[in-house]
Protein backbone atom coordinates (compact mmCIF):
# COMPACT_ATOMS: atom_id res chain seq x y z
CA UNK A 1 0.00 0.00 0.00
CA UNK A 2 1.30 3.50 -1.17
CA UNK A 3 1.01 6.06 1.54
CA UNK A 4 0.89 9.58 1.38
CA UNK A 5 1.11 10.98 5.02
CA UNK A 6 0.40 14.59 6.19
CA UNK A 7 3.64 14.67 8.73
CA UNK A 8 3.99 17.66 11.16
CA UNK A 9 7.20 16.40 12.50
CA UNK A 10 4.63 16.47 16.29
CA UNK A 11 3.88 13.84 18.42
CA UNK A 12 0.68 12.54 16.76
CA UNK A 13 1.71 12.36 13.03
CA UNK A 14 5.16 10.82 14.08
CA UNK A 15 2.97 8.21 15.89
CA UNK A 16 0.79 7.82 12.63
CA UNK A 17 4.20 7.52 10.36
CA UNK A 18 5.49 4.75 12.46
CA UNK A 19 1.79 3.15 12.07
CA UNK A 20 2.27 2.99 8.60
CA UNK A 21 5.89 1.56 8.51
CA UNK A 22 4.64 -0.71 10.71
CA UNK A 23 1.66 -2.06 8.36
CA UNK A 24 4.65 -1.87 5.94
CA UNK A 25 3.01 0.82 3.87
CA UNK A 26 5.71 2.44 0.90
CA UNK A 27 5.16 6.10 2.97
CA UNK A 28 5.56 9.34 1.45
CA UNK A 29 5.71 12.31 4.06
CA UNK A 30 4.28 15.90 2.72
CA UNK A 31 5.04 18.98 5.46
CA UNK A 32 3.79 22.31 5.16
CA UNK A 33 4.76 25.10 5.54
CA UNK A 34 2.23 27.81 6.23
CA UNK A 35 4.27 30.71 7.96
CA UNK A 36 3.82 29.00 10.88
CA UNK A 37 5.59 30.68 13.82
CA UNK A 38 6.59 27.09 15.18
CA UNK A 39 8.51 26.34 11.96
CA UNK A 40 10.65 24.57 13.72
CA UNK A 41 8.43 21.18 14.14
CA UNK A 42 9.71 21.24 10.43
CA UNK A 43 12.96 20.87 10.94
CA UNK A 44 11.91 17.56 13.16
CA UNK A 45 9.69 16.12 10.61
CA UNK A 46 13.13 16.51 7.85
CA UNK A 47 15.18 14.57 10.79
CA UNK A 48 12.23 11.72 10.87
CA UNK A 49 12.48 11.49 7.39
CA UNK A 50 16.33 11.19 7.14
CA UNK A 51 16.91 9.13 10.02
CA UNK A 52 13.86 6.94 8.42
CA UNK A 53 15.23 6.94 4.81
CA UNK A 54 11.90 8.24 3.62
CA UNK A 55 10.50 10.43 0.88
CA UNK A 56 9.68 14.05 2.62
CA UNK A 57 8.63 16.73 0.86
CA UNK A 58 7.83 20.21 1.97
CA UNK A 59 5.03 22.40 0.70
CA UNK A 60 5.76 26.13 0.91
CA UNK A 61 2.22 27.77 1.26
CA UNK A 62 3.77 31.11 3.47
CA UNK A 63 2.51 33.39 0.13
CA UNK A 64 -0.95 32.49 1.43
CA UNK A 65 -0.45 33.05 5.39
CA UNK A 66 -1.79 36.98 4.26
CA UNK A 67 -5.07 35.53 2.95
CA UNK A 68 -5.62 33.50 6.08
CA UNK A 69 -6.01 36.69 8.73
CA UNK A 70 -4.66 37.44 12.45
CA UNK A 71 -4.21 34.06 14.13
CA UNK A 72 -1.24 33.33 16.65
CA UNK A 73 0.31 30.82 14.75
CA UNK A 74 0.91 33.14 11.57
CA UNK A 75 0.81 36.28 12.56
CA UNK A 76 3.89 37.50 15.06
CA UNK A 77 1.35 40.82 15.81
CA UNK A 78 -0.99 38.27 17.84
CA UNK A 79 1.35 36.57 20.72
CA UNK A 80 0.26 33.04 21.17
CA UNK A 81 -2.45 32.12 24.27
CA UNK A 82 -1.17 30.15 27.54
CA UNK A 83 -3.10 27.77 29.29
CA UNK A 84 -5.21 24.68 28.41
CA UNK A 85 -6.55 23.80 25.70
CA UNK A 86 -9.82 23.63 26.42
CA UNK A 87 -9.57 27.69 27.14
CA UNK A 88 -11.40 30.18 24.64
CA UNK A 89 -8.48 31.99 24.44
CA UNK A 90 -7.21 28.98 22.28
CA UNK A 91 -9.54 30.55 19.68
CA UNK A 92 -6.68 32.26 18.92
CA UNK A 93 -4.65 29.68 17.24
CA UNK A 94 -7.53 28.76 14.67
CA UNK A 95 -5.93 29.11 11.09
CA UNK A 96 -8.75 29.37 9.14
CA UNK A 97 -9.31 26.08 7.21
CA UNK A 98 -5.90 24.88 7.66
CA UNK A 99 -6.44 21.15 7.98
CA UNK A 100 -8.72 21.66 4.11
CA UNK A 101 -6.15 23.54 2.62
CA UNK A 102 -2.92 20.50 4.13
CA UNK A 103 -5.41 18.15 2.77
CA UNK A 104 -6.23 19.41 0.07
CA UNK A 105 -2.25 19.90 -0.71
CA UNK A 106 -1.48 16.20 0.40
CA UNK A 107 -4.15 15.06 -1.89
CA UNK A 108 -2.69 16.41 -4.91
CA UNK A 109 0.18 14.96 -4.46
CA UNK A 110 -1.07 11.50 -3.85
CA UNK A 111 -3.31 11.63 -6.57
CA UNK A 112 -0.02 12.52 -8.95
CA UNK A 113 1.88 9.33 -7.09
CA UNK A 114 -1.26 7.15 -7.37
CA UNK A 115 -1.06 6.77 -3.86
CA UNK A 116 -3.81 4.23 -2.65
CA UNK A 117 -4.44 6.52 -0.04
CA UNK A 118 -3.72 9.83 2.23
CA UNK A 119 -3.16 9.62 6.11
CA UNK A 120 -3.60 12.45 8.84
CA UNK A 121 -3.04 12.62 12.24
CA UNK A 122 -6.48 14.27 13.63
CA UNK A 123 -7.13 13.16 17.32
CA UNK A 124 -10.49 13.07 19.15
CA UNK A 125 -9.03 16.26 21.74
CA UNK A 126 -8.69 18.53 18.56
CA UNK A 127 -11.94 19.18 17.81
CA UNK A 128 -12.86 20.87 21.40
CA UNK A 129 -11.17 24.45 19.29
CA UNK A 130 -11.02 23.30 15.71
CA UNK A 131 -13.99 23.00 13.29
CA UNK A 132 -12.03 21.42 10.85
CA UNK A 133 -10.78 18.22 12.87
CA UNK A 134 -14.38 17.23 14.10
CA UNK A 135 -15.24 13.89 13.00
CA UNK A 136 -17.73 15.14 10.57
CA UNK A 137 -15.80 17.27 8.66
CA UNK A 138 -12.86 14.68 8.28
CA UNK A 139 -16.03 12.02 6.77
CA UNK A 140 -17.09 15.11 4.11
CA UNK A 141 -13.63 15.48 3.60
CA UNK A 142 -12.99 11.62 3.06
CA UNK A 143 -15.81 11.67 0.43
CA UNK A 144 -14.36 14.60 -1.53
CA UNK A 145 -11.00 13.23 -1.36
CA UNK A 146 -12.68 9.37 -2.89
CA UNK A 147 -14.22 11.74 -5.93
CA UNK A 148 -11.27 13.91 -6.90
CA UNK A 149 -9.29 11.51 -8.64
CA UNK A 150 -10.56 8.60 -11.59
CA UNK A 151 -8.35 6.73 -9.38
CA UNK A 152 -10.10 6.28 -5.65
CA UNK A 153 -8.24 7.58 -2.86
CA UNK A 154 -8.99 6.74 1.06
CA UNK A 155 -8.82 8.61 3.71
CA UNK A 156 -6.87 7.23 6.85
CA UNK A 157 -7.29 8.54 9.81
CA UNK A 158 -6.76 6.08 12.62
CA UNK A 159 -6.46 8.55 15.80
CA UNK A 160 -10.22 10.66 15.07
CA UNK A 161 -11.89 9.16 17.66
CA UNK A 162 -8.86 8.36 20.33
CA UNK A 163 -7.46 10.47 22.75
CA UNK A 164 -3.92 11.90 22.52
CA UNK A 165 -3.27 9.89 25.75
CA UNK A 166 -4.11 6.76 23.23
CA UNK A 167 -1.77 8.46 20.87
CA UNK A 168 0.98 8.04 23.44
CA UNK A 169 0.01 4.69 24.55
CA UNK A 170 0.25 3.38 20.65
CA UNK A 171 3.75 5.53 19.71
CA UNK A 172 5.33 3.77 23.14
CA UNK A 173 4.34 0.73 21.71
CA UNK A 174 5.82 1.43 18.69
CA UNK A 175 8.89 2.31 19.77
CA UNK A 176 7.97 6.38 19.24
CA UNK A 177 11.47 8.06 19.88
CA UNK A 178 9.46 11.06 21.52
CA UNK A 179 12.11 13.29 22.09
CA UNK A 180 12.39 13.42 18.50
CA UNK A 181 9.32 15.40 18.37
CA UNK A 182 7.97 18.77 18.55
CA UNK A 183 4.85 20.26 20.13
CA UNK A 184 5.81 23.76 21.16
CA UNK A 185 3.22 26.40 19.42
CA UNK A 186 6.47 28.92 20.54
CA UNK A 187 8.92 27.33 18.52
CA UNK A 188 11.64 28.72 21.21
CA UNK A 189 14.84 26.92 22.07
CA UNK A 190 13.29 24.10 24.20
CA UNK A 191 9.02 23.14 24.90
CA UNK A 192 7.65 26.32 26.97
CA UNK A 193 4.98 24.25 28.69
CA UNK A 194 2.55 27.08 28.66
CA UNK A 195 1.00 27.02 25.49
CA UNK A 196 -2.18 24.92 24.74
CA UNK A 197 -0.15 22.43 23.13
CA UNK A 198 2.50 21.93 25.50
CA UNK A 199 -0.24 21.36 28.18
CA UNK A 200 -1.83 18.95 26.30
CA UNK A 201 1.54 17.00 25.26
CA UNK A 202 2.21 16.74 29.13
CA UNK A 203 -1.59 16.09 29.59
CA UNK A 204 -1.34 13.04 27.43
CA UNK A 205 1.78 11.40 28.62
CA UNK A 206 0.37 11.64 32.34
CA UNK A 207 -2.29 9.75 31.48
CA UNK A 208 -0.86 7.33 29.21
CA UNK A 209 1.04 6.65 32.12
CA UNK A 210 4.08 7.16 29.73
CA UNK A 211 7.14 8.97 31.13
CA UNK A 212 7.70 12.31 29.25
CA UNK A 213 11.03 12.80 28.24
CA UNK A 214 10.35 16.66 26.98
CA UNK A 215 12.37 19.20 28.56
CA UNK A 216 9.89 22.22 29.26
CA UNK A 217 10.63 25.62 29.97
CA UNK A 218 8.24 26.18 32.79
CA UNK A 219 6.07 22.82 34.16
CA UNK A 220 3.00 25.47 34.63
CA UNK A 221 0.59 24.42 37.33
CA UNK A 222 -2.69 23.16 35.06
CA UNK A 223 -5.02 26.43 35.28
CA UNK A 224 -7.64 24.03 35.85
CA UNK A 225 -8.17 19.89 35.96
CA UNK A 226 -7.57 18.54 33.06
CA UNK A 227 -11.18 17.46 31.63
CA UNK A 228 -10.90 15.21 28.40
CA UNK A 229 -8.94 12.45 28.37
CA UNK B 1 -24.96 38.47 1.39
CA UNK B 2 -20.76 38.52 1.50
CA UNK B 3 -19.20 36.29 -0.81
CA UNK B 4 -15.76 35.20 -1.94
CA UNK B 5 -15.78 34.10 -5.49
CA UNK B 6 -13.03 31.76 -7.40
CA UNK B 7 -11.85 33.68 -9.92
CA UNK B 8 -10.29 32.75 -12.98
CA UNK B 9 -10.58 35.74 -15.74
CA UNK B 10 -12.39 32.83 -17.98
CA UNK B 11 -15.85 32.47 -19.08
CA UNK B 12 -17.55 31.12 -16.34
CA UNK B 13 -16.18 32.86 -13.44
CA UNK B 14 -16.59 35.80 -15.14
CA UNK B 15 -20.45 35.15 -16.04
CA UNK B 16 -20.21 33.75 -12.19
CA UNK B 17 -19.33 37.29 -10.87
CA UNK B 18 -21.77 38.96 -12.53
CA UNK B 19 -24.21 36.45 -11.40
CA UNK B 20 -23.55 37.58 -8.37
CA UNK B 21 -23.11 41.39 -8.49
CA UNK B 22 -26.73 41.28 -9.83
CA UNK B 23 -28.02 39.47 -6.91
CA UNK B 24 -26.36 42.36 -4.46
CA UNK B 25 -23.94 40.61 -3.26
CA UNK B 26 -20.67 42.17 -1.57
CA UNK B 27 -18.11 40.43 -4.07
CA UNK B 28 -14.65 39.10 -2.93
CA UNK B 29 -12.61 37.48 -6.17
CA UNK B 30 -9.73 35.42 -5.84
CA UNK B 31 -7.46 34.39 -8.41
CA UNK B 32 -5.15 31.33 -7.96
CA UNK B 33 -1.46 30.66 -9.44
CA UNK B 34 -1.04 27.38 -9.40
CA UNK B 35 1.84 28.06 -12.83
CA UNK B 36 -0.47 27.45 -15.25
CA UNK B 37 0.96 27.85 -18.31
CA UNK B 38 -2.03 30.31 -19.39
CA UNK B 39 -1.68 33.04 -16.55
CA UNK B 40 -2.66 35.10 -18.68
CA UNK B 41 -6.22 34.11 -17.21
CA UNK B 42 -4.83 36.54 -14.20
CA UNK B 43 -4.29 39.80 -16.08
CA UNK B 44 -7.66 39.28 -17.66
CA UNK B 45 -9.42 38.69 -13.57
CA UNK B 46 -7.35 41.91 -12.26
CA UNK B 47 -8.64 43.89 -14.78
CA UNK B 48 -12.19 42.72 -13.99
CA UNK B 49 -11.72 43.80 -10.83
CA UNK B 50 -10.43 46.79 -11.24
CA UNK B 51 -12.99 47.74 -13.48
CA UNK B 52 -15.58 46.97 -11.25
CA UNK B 53 -14.01 47.82 -8.01
CA UNK B 54 -13.78 44.55 -6.18
CA UNK B 55 -11.63 43.71 -4.01
CA UNK B 56 -9.35 41.04 -6.01
CA UNK B 57 -6.34 38.87 -4.19
CA UNK B 58 -4.14 36.40 -5.97
CA UNK B 59 -2.76 33.42 -4.04
CA UNK B 60 0.15 32.38 -5.43
CA UNK B 61 0.54 28.38 -5.39
CA UNK B 62 3.43 28.49 -8.15
CA UNK B 63 5.43 26.73 -5.26
CA UNK B 64 3.42 23.38 -5.11
CA UNK B 65 3.63 23.24 -9.13
CA UNK B 66 6.74 20.23 -8.53
CA UNK B 67 4.35 18.16 -6.04
CA UNK B 68 1.67 17.91 -8.95
CA UNK B 69 3.53 16.14 -11.24
CA UNK B 70 3.42 16.36 -14.97
CA UNK B 71 0.53 17.78 -16.86
CA UNK B 72 -0.08 20.37 -19.83
CA UNK B 73 -1.14 22.91 -17.67
CA UNK B 74 1.66 23.50 -14.85
CA UNK B 75 4.61 21.92 -16.77
CA UNK B 76 6.21 23.30 -20.19
CA UNK B 77 7.45 19.57 -20.67
CA UNK B 78 4.01 18.37 -22.11
CA UNK B 79 2.25 20.13 -24.93
CA UNK B 80 -1.25 21.24 -24.66
CA UNK B 81 -3.19 18.75 -26.23
CA UNK B 82 -5.31 19.84 -29.46
CA UNK B 83 -8.91 18.85 -29.79
CA UNK B 84 -12.34 18.25 -28.12
CA UNK B 85 -12.76 18.22 -25.00
CA UNK B 86 -14.36 15.20 -24.64
CA UNK B 87 -10.98 13.18 -26.18
CA UNK B 88 -8.67 11.08 -24.40
CA UNK B 89 -5.54 12.99 -24.60
CA UNK B 90 -7.22 15.85 -23.06
CA UNK B 91 -6.45 13.94 -19.32
CA UNK B 92 -3.12 15.46 -20.10
CA UNK B 93 -4.99 18.85 -18.68
CA UNK B 94 -6.21 17.49 -15.20
CA UNK B 95 -3.35 18.91 -12.67
CA UNK B 96 -4.40 16.71 -9.67
CA UNK B 97 -7.20 18.03 -7.60
CA UNK B 98 -6.82 21.78 -8.44
CA UNK B 99 -9.93 22.07 -7.48
CA UNK B 100 -9.95 20.76 -3.79
CA UNK B 101 -6.80 23.08 -3.73
CA UNK B 102 -8.86 26.19 -4.87
CA UNK B 103 -12.01 25.59 -2.76
CA UNK B 104 -9.70 25.10 0.40
CA UNK B 105 -7.57 28.02 -0.13
CA UNK B 106 -10.67 30.53 -0.94
CA UNK B 107 -12.61 28.83 1.40
CA UNK B 108 -9.48 30.07 4.44
CA UNK B 109 -9.95 33.28 2.97
CA UNK B 110 -13.91 32.84 3.03
CA UNK B 111 -13.52 32.19 6.64
CA UNK B 112 -11.18 34.77 7.76
CA UNK B 113 -13.68 37.30 6.20
CA UNK B 114 -16.38 35.85 7.56
CA UNK B 115 -18.20 35.20 4.64
CA UNK B 116 -21.78 33.76 3.61
CA UNK B 117 -20.96 32.09 0.77
CA UNK B 118 -17.91 30.89 -1.15
CA UNK B 119 -18.89 30.84 -5.50
CA UNK B 120 -17.18 28.40 -7.41
CA UNK B 121 -18.49 28.06 -11.49
CA UNK B 122 -17.88 24.25 -11.80
CA UNK B 123 -20.69 23.31 -14.67
CA UNK B 124 -21.49 20.13 -16.17
CA UNK B 125 -19.20 20.03 -19.25
CA UNK B 126 -16.52 20.24 -17.02
CA UNK B 127 -16.56 16.81 -15.52
CA UNK B 128 -16.36 14.81 -19.32
CA UNK B 129 -12.45 14.75 -18.37
CA UNK B 130 -12.09 16.25 -14.91
CA UNK B 131 -13.51 14.08 -11.85
CA UNK B 132 -13.21 17.10 -9.34
CA UNK B 133 -15.90 18.67 -11.19
CA UNK B 134 -18.55 16.13 -10.81
CA UNK B 135 -21.61 16.99 -9.11
CA UNK B 136 -20.66 14.49 -6.16
CA UNK B 137 -17.57 15.93 -5.57
CA UNK B 138 -19.45 19.61 -5.01
CA UNK B 139 -21.44 18.28 -3.01
CA UNK B 140 -19.07 16.62 -0.78
CA UNK B 141 -16.48 19.50 -0.64
CA UNK B 142 -19.78 21.80 0.18
CA UNK B 143 -20.63 19.23 2.84
CA UNK B 144 -16.92 19.60 4.42
CA UNK B 145 -16.82 23.67 3.68
CA UNK B 146 -19.99 23.74 6.01
CA UNK B 147 -18.23 22.37 8.70
CA UNK B 148 -14.50 24.01 8.15
CA UNK B 149 -15.53 26.84 10.83
CA UNK B 150 -18.01 27.19 13.79
CA UNK B 151 -19.56 30.14 11.64
CA UNK B 152 -21.49 27.97 8.86
CA UNK B 153 -19.96 28.94 5.19
CA UNK B 154 -22.40 27.66 2.17
CA UNK B 155 -21.01 26.67 -1.08
CA UNK B 156 -22.75 28.44 -4.34
CA UNK B 157 -22.63 26.93 -7.75
CA UNK B 158 -25.31 28.24 -10.01
CA UNK B 159 -23.58 26.45 -12.98
CA UNK B 160 -22.91 22.61 -11.52
CA UNK B 161 -25.57 21.03 -13.74
CA UNK B 162 -25.96 23.98 -16.65
CA UNK B 163 -23.72 23.42 -19.90
CA UNK B 164 -21.29 25.87 -20.88
CA UNK B 165 -23.48 27.31 -23.63
CA UNK B 166 -26.32 27.81 -20.86
CA UNK B 167 -23.61 30.20 -18.86
CA UNK B 168 -22.93 32.04 -22.64
CA UNK B 169 -26.92 32.37 -23.21
CA UNK B 170 -27.02 34.04 -18.68
CA UNK B 171 -23.78 36.38 -19.39
CA UNK B 172 -25.56 37.37 -22.37
CA UNK B 173 -28.73 38.37 -20.25
CA UNK B 174 -25.88 40.42 -17.78
CA UNK B 175 -24.41 42.53 -20.07
CA UNK B 176 -21.11 40.23 -19.80
CA UNK B 177 -18.24 41.54 -21.51
CA UNK B 178 -17.34 37.90 -23.17
CA UNK B 179 -13.90 39.80 -25.23
CA UNK B 180 -12.44 40.77 -21.74
CA UNK B 181 -12.82 36.99 -20.42
CA UNK B 182 -9.52 34.72 -21.47
CA UNK B 183 -10.08 31.17 -21.83
CA UNK B 184 -7.19 29.34 -24.35
CA UNK B 185 -5.15 27.12 -22.50
CA UNK B 186 -2.01 28.25 -24.60
CA UNK B 187 -1.91 31.09 -23.09
CA UNK B 188 -0.53 33.16 -26.65
CA UNK B 189 -1.39 36.41 -28.10
CA UNK B 190 -4.83 35.63 -29.16
CA UNK B 191 -7.22 32.45 -28.46
CA UNK B 192 -5.15 29.43 -30.47
CA UNK B 193 -8.87 27.81 -31.10
CA UNK B 194 -7.15 24.66 -31.31
CA UNK B 195 -6.89 23.49 -27.48
CA UNK B 196 -9.97 21.84 -25.85
CA UNK B 197 -11.14 25.32 -24.06
CA UNK B 198 -10.91 26.79 -27.47
CA UNK B 199 -12.95 24.24 -28.81
CA UNK B 200 -15.44 24.33 -25.81
CA UNK B 201 -15.32 28.14 -25.85
CA UNK B 202 -16.55 27.91 -29.92
CA UNK B 203 -19.16 25.76 -29.10
CA UNK B 204 -20.79 27.32 -26.50
CA UNK B 205 -20.87 30.88 -28.46
CA UNK B 206 -22.25 28.52 -31.32
CA UNK B 207 -25.52 27.01 -29.28
CA UNK B 208 -26.23 29.68 -27.35
CA UNK B 209 -26.84 31.15 -30.66
CA UNK B 210 -24.41 34.16 -29.00
CA UNK B 211 -22.34 36.40 -31.16
CA UNK B 212 -18.64 35.05 -30.38
CA UNK B 213 -16.43 37.87 -29.92
CA UNK B 214 -13.32 35.78 -29.72
CA UNK B 215 -10.35 36.35 -32.14
CA UNK B 216 -9.32 32.65 -32.73
CA UNK B 217 -5.72 32.09 -34.40
CA UNK B 218 -7.05 28.76 -36.17
CA UNK B 219 -10.87 27.80 -36.70
CA UNK B 220 -10.00 24.57 -36.82
CA UNK B 221 -12.68 22.27 -37.85
CA UNK B 222 -14.10 19.92 -34.68
CA UNK B 223 -12.65 17.11 -35.14
CA UNK B 224 -15.86 14.84 -34.23
CA UNK B 225 -18.91 16.35 -33.79
CA UNK B 226 -19.73 18.13 -30.95
CA UNK B 227 -21.67 15.57 -28.38
CA UNK B 228 -23.02 17.98 -25.11
CA UNK B 229 -24.76 20.88 -25.55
Amino acid sequence: MKTVAIFSGGLDSTVLAHELLAAGDEVLLLSIDYGQRHRKELVFAENFAKKQGLVWKLADLKSIAGLLGGNSQTSSAVAVPHGHYAEENMKLTVVPNRNMIMLAVAGGWAVSEKADRLAYGAHAGDHTIYPDCRPEFVRAMAAALELCDWHKLAMFTPFVSRSKADIVRRGAELGVDFAATWSCYEGGEIHCGQCGTCYERREAFERAGVADPTHYAVRAKYAEPPNFS
